[in-house]
């Protein structure tokens, strides 16, 4: 048997699938400062209207732009994978298959909406994006989409990473972008801060509210804002990775898996391969559906579920999801992509309906698994990657005690070419687990008191 | 059309091809000491005999044991993908085809011959591997493969690199392997260096002193040495890229393309690509084959055809190849892995023949062509394949100018995200172009008067 699945170009989906349509409870609407909900015409300065229209829409499918499928071409259709060194290490019945998304010239899934958000961005007309990026694999895909498309990039980028993170700025430079560290003196909330905190490493919270700035402020009204997770169109086009191994399984001869597993973070490359295998489970399918977070910011596993703002600065629509609150400060763990404070509405509803079955791990435990798959695979992933690959191997352990040939299904979210400092903390026995206090929890959720309630509604039927 | 053309991994080739059993005129035999030829079992410390038989086989092909696809299977075979955006970029009638060896998870065409030598070394009982690395591809692609295969590993790296490129150093150690700096107080040659040059920055031919040294001093017997370009047995493991290439072309609906074109260091990946197509040109097919070597460093173009060592102490064979000498220091050019002082003596006694037209480039045409080809087809490549790239471009040109349908493929042999110091010195204005000057040359190729001649044969028929 082949260990690659590979399709041609003309197998990849012509159409996204939207989540929303199939969600057994709709979505709680985002709310605006006075506690109303937002109409689409109040997120016009941030987002182009034809973004806006898919972040509403209840359609279950989408077409795909022809150009934007020209433009993911250059790496697309993703390789499906079974990972037949992994299993015969772990001696277990199990069948693992992983999407390797690392292929893409930025190195992760990210560019999948980076491509799509910066066409409609540009058939709208807008000439400029800005954006936030804490680690890099986001700022560094919408350089590379922005260039493919001819269009000005502006990334902020947490000031800690900018610093310790040298290559993720050359890279996004490489693709024409304008990096600078956040807070920076370029927008009134980036003075803000540096007058009250001239040595501030910066956050992902302050780097949104930087972005969005320059995107509402620009009296050209050409500059929009581009956000790389969390949002319903983010999630939307990522669901051409679940697609395309959905089409691959059935090519390998398997029917659904039974276990599908992503590391979530904001929740877009976790959405991305579950959602198509979710709507089956919805249509009555058994199926194990896992996002899985680190300890040290438990956003699913231990936050409730609450109305909260998306950026420390409050600045954003308030959205009903899991969140520690957005004053939340994680950690310094290596996986920069799982810091953020809340998660993606979508995500949230379907983990409130019973759907998915979330989970977390301490960091120590995620970078062994690396390992074991460097060892096997052969390849090094991303330490948010790390922790799907930790998950699946417990589940592969699990079909092991159980005797059950299973079929596991993993997101390979990225590379970790341009994240080797974690594994360096790994090798040398430097490496700490955190995990979160439960007074901290208390004390970052406390100020979601003051906000809206959001509604717990559910179905009962998972 | 599909832009990428796709094979199974029942396509890959299952075996090598062997360039020296076509060479029209026969290489002249390594050298030892004393100026009579090599035989076989003198090399016998230094390699297992499996591949010192690889190394002087006069076979045309080569079986690949199953056990090395299957490892192989983990990232080949390699695409091949039309660069159309380059190719519109360029408004160029040419074809363009790439070979995108940047697949493997080290991220070169390394691993091809490294995941074979250690397979070979393991067959014949050997436990340890020892080699030198300069900028860290080489040694991580032996990394890989020695934990793949549950060998030990050591790579000296020299110094320079070592603390320059501390990430290159992390990926060899997720894999399991021992990475030093070198000179290092391990051996007698790095300890002789150090007690004269304490500060030295170390040189490649200083860190294969080391390896060599200890691979043969290992009183146990069970450690070799392996070399990661140069040499036949090298060039053979790579011929699986220019063999699938050649399957991919005829799927494409192309016959033989016009032009090939690869890099060349020590001439693995050129040669891996291009000598199935030489074979072509030897049995009567028209075709340019162009090695592109740094100007810097122009050994194909501008040295003498003599014999020389392989390293700068002199304790290997001597071989009859183009050289710069084997006291050649290299200025600091990006492209690491083209510094060597000789060549391949299989490319070597190809251009002799008038096969190839080798050319050089100036290191910053060579970063603006990878900036055209990261706005276009979207990767950033390596600083090496970057002259591949420029070169590809030039002839792209040159068939818009004479208004030729052209098919040029290259070998795209890696990529460029462990190495984004040298675009950051680029994009900043801070290159510096070298070009060796005459008495440089002149100085540095005078030691060859002192060793035997190396005669110059050739059929005259290209």
């Amino acid at each position: 048997m082949e260990q690659k699945i590979l399709l041609k170009e003309s197998d990849v989906p012509r159409q996204w699938y939207n989540f929303a349509a199939d969600l057994p409870t709709p979505l709680l609407p985002p709310l605006g400062p006075d506690g109303n909900p937002v109409s689409p015409d109040m997120l016009a300065p941030v987002f182009p209207m034809n973004l806006i229209e898919q972040e509403v829409s209840q359609e279950r499918w989408i077409d795909i732009p022809d150009e934007i499928l020209n433009i993911l071409y250059r790496w697309r259709p993703a390789p499906l994978k079974r990972a037949v060194y992994l299993e015969q290490h772990l001696k277990t019945p199990a069948r693992i298959y992983y999407k390797d998304e690392s292929y893409s010239p930025p190195g992760s899934h990210k560019p999948n909406t980076a491509v799509a958000q910066a066409w409609y961005n540009k058939q709208f007309g807008i000439k400029r994006l800005t954006t936030e990026t804490g680690a890099g694999q986001w700022g560094s895909a919408l350089a590379f989409a922005c260039k493919l498309l001819g269009l000005e990039c502006k990334v902020f980028m947490v000031r800690i990473s900018f610093e310790q993170k040298p290559f993720r700025k050359i890279m996004m430079q490489v693709w024409g972008a304008n990096c600078v560290a956040s807070p920076s003196s370029e927008t009134n909330a980036g003075r803000k801060v540096l007058e009250q905190m001239p040595d501030t490493p910066g956050s992902l919270g302050i780097a949104i509210s930087e972005a969005i700035e320059q995107a509402v402020t620009d009296p050209s009204g050409t500059t929009r804002y581009s956000l790389g997770s969390v949002l319903n169109h983010v999630l939307l086009h990522q669901t051409i990775i679940g697609l395309e191994a959905k089409k691959q399984l059935e090519y390998a001869g398997e029917k659904l898996p039974d276990v599908v597993i992503g590391c979530a973070g904001g929740g877009s490359n976790f959405a991305g391969l579950a959602f198509p295998f979710a709507a089956e489970k919805i249509n009555g399918a058994e199926m194990t559906i896992i996002p899985v977070e680190p300890a040290a910011c438990p956003t699913m596993t231990r936050a409730p579920f609450a109305y909260d703002f998306g950026d420390t600065a409050c600045t954003t629509p308030l959205l009903a999801m899991y969140t520690l609150g957005h004053a939340f400060v994680p950690p310094p763990i290596h996986a920069g992509g799982l810091r953020y404070h809340g998660m993606a509405p979508l995500v949230c509803q379907a983990i409130v309906e019973g759907l998915l079955e979330p989970r977390s791990y301490h960091q120590n435990k995620c970078y062994e698994a690396a390992l074991t798959w460097a060892a096997t695979e052969g390849a090094i992933c991303a330490p948010e990657t790390s922790h799907a690959v930790a998950a699946a191997i417990d589940e592969a352990q699990k079909a092991r005690e159980e005797g059950k040939e299973k079929v596991i299904l993993l997101n390979y979210s990225g590379h970790g070419l341009m994240d080797l400092s974690g594994y360096d903390a790994f090798l040398a026995g430097k490496l700490t687990d955190y995990e979160l206090p439960d007074e901290d929890l208390q004390k970052f959720t406390k100020e979601l008191e003051n906000l809206p309630k959001a509604e717990i509604r559910k179905t009962g039927k998972w």
